[in-house]
């Protein structure tokens, strides 16, 4: 499959053999990380970051320099040529003129895809507001593939803020393409968008939506998120509700071997005391990031097919 | 030519030789930009900007690392070491003990010459207050002759603010090296210094100030400027000009096949409906930073000759 | 000697076969900089700066850069994930999935020892708060060794702010290992810790304490530091010893051939005109932490032995 060119914008514009061809490549990658340290010799890669994201950042510019590509940033676009009133458009269009590829984030939904219809070099979404993260996604798909041996057939649970969270929604999505049952934990204040629900129901995908971890069943994957406190108009909404969608140690009695993971950086959701369990996978979750960026970058740049 | 070690201070230090040669040199290496990506293996640049400059510094970080070369930074020098009460030559002094060249910005005239005569190691001036910016000047002289195909014979037209432009006073300066006519399109409180037009005079260069673009007459190049409102004393005289030096859509029939160059970013001076005409070459423009830079950096470093 | 793997966190960590094993490795390195130019070439090394050190922060990036190793930068982690409530174990794990090696500093004492616990790649200290920052001492030993050929005999003076100062702390503990005479020369508010006088006496190591430069009598080397304003509760006692420990054009005379060295930056504690003087070696010292950093580097990495 050629990808030469491609922007990444959104998961919803991934067909599932692209999805899967991208999961494939990944894992190829991951086993060649040192035979591909040369192949972006050459290419600069451009990270245009409107708002903060470390973890995100670091892992695009490791993935690009673990294969011999370069990076420059822009951190705080605001500090400099934003400030003197240039719009989006016409940043892109600069940063474009000294790079091979652009990874972006911006605040504004559609921000990335505003980008990809100025430029000709290829963008990559590292998030744009509360809308789309493909990458995130990808490397979630990556990483449940990788610790279950499959996607097909498994049973997935995401519990925490299931209404504002990017991440979810974007996987919810991403997973109606296989043949999964989804679980969703909330409280009444954070249930899945209803838009998202109906898109499963047409897809087929079966999902519960419950109120208590103990109601779990059995489950493959705990995709666990945080519930931020910016999000309740009522605070004393928030404080009902901050305790209860913990993970503790014994919490993995109702769990068994559910896959443990979490986009990061959490803040309490997970006790530090679960990270030896072998149900914990965030820190390698985190790390799959790498080869799923390796080969995004790899093929938008026409270096791999 | 062998500039090995030689500093880009300003400008006005360069013979015609010298620029002539520079932009032959920058032709060369943007036909082979394959072949010199190992160019600079092991050098390391250092960016120094005390005052923030986006696409500078990403145009100079692009170009050493398109040859191989390692770029560091620092980006907010007050932040650390001159926080603390350091002299800007010992600043200077420490980062050449790290690095193999060092480009740096300075909010103050005559500070990239006080870092050239301290330090051993090549310094290139990417800008020192209102005073040189002399790559910026090397890419517009390279963007001319690339674009007209010469730059002796031509009519140059400069627009918008000429009082305070750093750029168009060095282009201007540097300009004077060749046979061409210069057109300045001013309001009356923004007119190109009588300092530069005498220079302008010695040099047997004609010139014509005029205060509308309508009366531009034939010109093969238009250079336009941003007018900033901070350098009116009284913003009554900006709102009045503010809004009569911009290029529409209309303005095109008045400009013929002019090419249009502006040193970026850019706020309203130029409408974004332009940037498809073919009289639009200032992205292009921004991308010819790369070459040139990529030359100037091979030759002081003397790995190019 | 093997040292992949191993944390750099403390001085007091090494054995005296540990540092001379350094040094001699550091002599080789400095004369194969070229040699060694793709030594790290598919290796990443995150730096993870809790507070700005622009100087070891530049220092570190190119030691290994001109290794041919990458760098990825966390320059203001409180921007970011920190801000998020993300604890320094999280932190430091996230960014070892995207590293071969990290250094960092932090304003805590003891963080990166904790740091060093909780992930599997090696952790360089570049200093944590006013504890400890080791690879400056190794620059410091490499620097006396190869300025005065030896270590073992001489007599070395420290002076200015001995009380708080991190480095001549750190520095006095390893010349403990050494057969060496110290002079202290500090005002009565800053004489250097009991503690650590106590160390050296249990060492055999003789030193004199004295108040003014010109009882230093014969001394091989002076190690200079700067008196920090906010180290004295009394702003008056500050104004008082501000200016005599100051080393000026007429101080050569009692220091003979005593070479000059300081941590830098420094403020005022050395004039500017003793900069050309062979006792100056202050910046060459700067510049010795390139080879004694790569050194540390390779070996970590365990691409030196």
């Amino acid at each position: 499959m050629n990808m030469k060119n491609r922007d990444i914008i959104s998961i919803r514009d991934m067909t599932k053999e692209d999805i899967e061809y991208i999961l494939k490549k990944s894992e190829e990658m991951e086993k060649n990380m040192k035979k591909n340290k040369n192949l972006l010799n050459g290419y600069v890669l451009s990270t245009l970051f409107f708002e903060p994201s470390t973890r995100t950042r670091l892992s695009f510019e490791s993935a690009m320099n673990k294969l011999g590509g370069r990076v420059i940033s822009v951190a705080q676009p605001k500090a400099s040529s934003v400030a003197k009133g240039e719009t989006l458009a016409d940043t892109v269009k600069t940063v474009e003129q000294y790079s091979d590829v652009i990874v972006m984030r911006h605040p504004n939904e559609g921000a990335a895809r505003l980008a990809a219809d100025v430029v000709d070099i290829p963008i990559i979404n590292a998030g744009d507001g509360a809308n789309q993260h493909p990458t995130q996604t990808l490397l979630d798909l990556y990483t449940i593939n990788k610790e279950c041996g499959k996607i097909d057939g498994l049973s997935i649970a995401m519990m925490g803020d299931l209404k504002y969270g990017r991440t979810v929604h974007s996987l919810a999505t991403a997973l109606a393409y296989y043949n999964v049952k989804l679980i969703f934990i909330t409280p009444e204040e954070l249930k899945m968008p209803s838009e998202i629900k109906k898109y499963l129901k047409n897809k087929g995908i079966p999902y519960r939506e419950i109120s208590g971890i103990d109601e779990i069943g059995k489950a493959d994957v705990l995709y666990v998120t945080r519930i931020q406190k910016e999000r309740f108009p009522d605070p004393a909404d928030y404080e009902k509700v901050k305790g209860i969608y913990k993970i503790l140690p014994e919490t993995l009695d109702i769990l068994g071997n559910a896959k443990i993971m979490h986009p990061l950086p959490r803040v309490d959701e997970i006790s530090p005391e679960i990270d030896k369990s072998k149900n914990a996978i965030y820190f390698r979750q985190a790390r799959n990031g790498i080869p799923v960026r390796m080969t995004l970058l790899s093929l938008v740049l026409g270096e791999m097919e």
